[in-house]
């Protein structure tokens, strides 16, 4: 397989993963830049147009992982695969940020839940979403009317 | 960084790219399986639930990167990280699929553009979309007012 490299980092105001919004109804709406490195900058080109974005990223401070686990947002395991754990077979995380301005090699974004200095590996435009009516959101939804929110 | 590592692999119609949908309008309605490795089956504990899932896999036959190429949809160049092109950095594809039923680690999918065989890295809960009427969709809607679509 390929052999991942940085292609930028997120800047940020958290520094610690405490510091993170999560669980039920968590809102991320905390503003950062993706720093991205000069050899890569003429990958930016025309990526003002877009208004969101998926940032790919790597969770650089997660060890190891746990195929069951129970997320924040219950009492309950659920498989790695069906929650946003960041201790993954592969520690890749996925972010859809809002972009808000671009400054040459800097994109300011909104919507950030990285830690300060996370390797970013990958950015693509948003292109369409599921709407909210097609979705089912299994344990979550479950949990959610649990706890009757 | 970590190694990549498959977590399965995706069973597709599709042996040759020429062969997957691309472009303006292209529809992804192609059946397929992720077919995921016995190590890694307890991941997958109620996955069941969610209706949409996101899928991130290694464009494993793609060589090289371009920063800067010209996609299906338009007649001009863009960056990289402005389009899916498979010729990035870091070799990562993404794509949203459909779960329509589970039998053990086979993941009955639809939406797949993938090429038979593609490795599979992650995947995870799709918990909600960016309403379309809050996208903007930067130069992919200018080739397709240009081309009258």
């Amino acid at each position: 397989m390929f052999t991942p490299k940085p292609i930028g980092f997120v800047r940020s105001h958290y520094t610690r993963t405490e510091e993170i919004p999560k669980g039920l109804g968590a809102k991320h709406e905390a503003e950062g830049v993706l720093d991205i490195l000069p050899e890569f900058g003429d990958g930016l080109t025309d990526i003002e147009g877009f208004s969101h974005l998926f940032v790919i990223w790597e969770f650089d401070r997660s060890e190891g992982f746990k195929l069951l686990g129970t997320p924040p947002s219950d009492d309950r395991p659920h498989g790695v695969f069906a929650t946003r754990s960041p201790r993954r077979p592969n520690p890749i995380g996925l972010t859809v940020v809002e972009l808000l301005s671009r400054g040459g090699l800097l994109l300011h974004v909104r919507g950030v839940d990285m830690l300060d200095g996370t390797p970013i590996l990958d950015i693509k435009p948003y292109l369409s979403g599921v709407p909210q009516e097609a979705l089912k959101r299994g344990w979550l939804a479950e949990a959610e009317a649990r706890k009757g929110k």
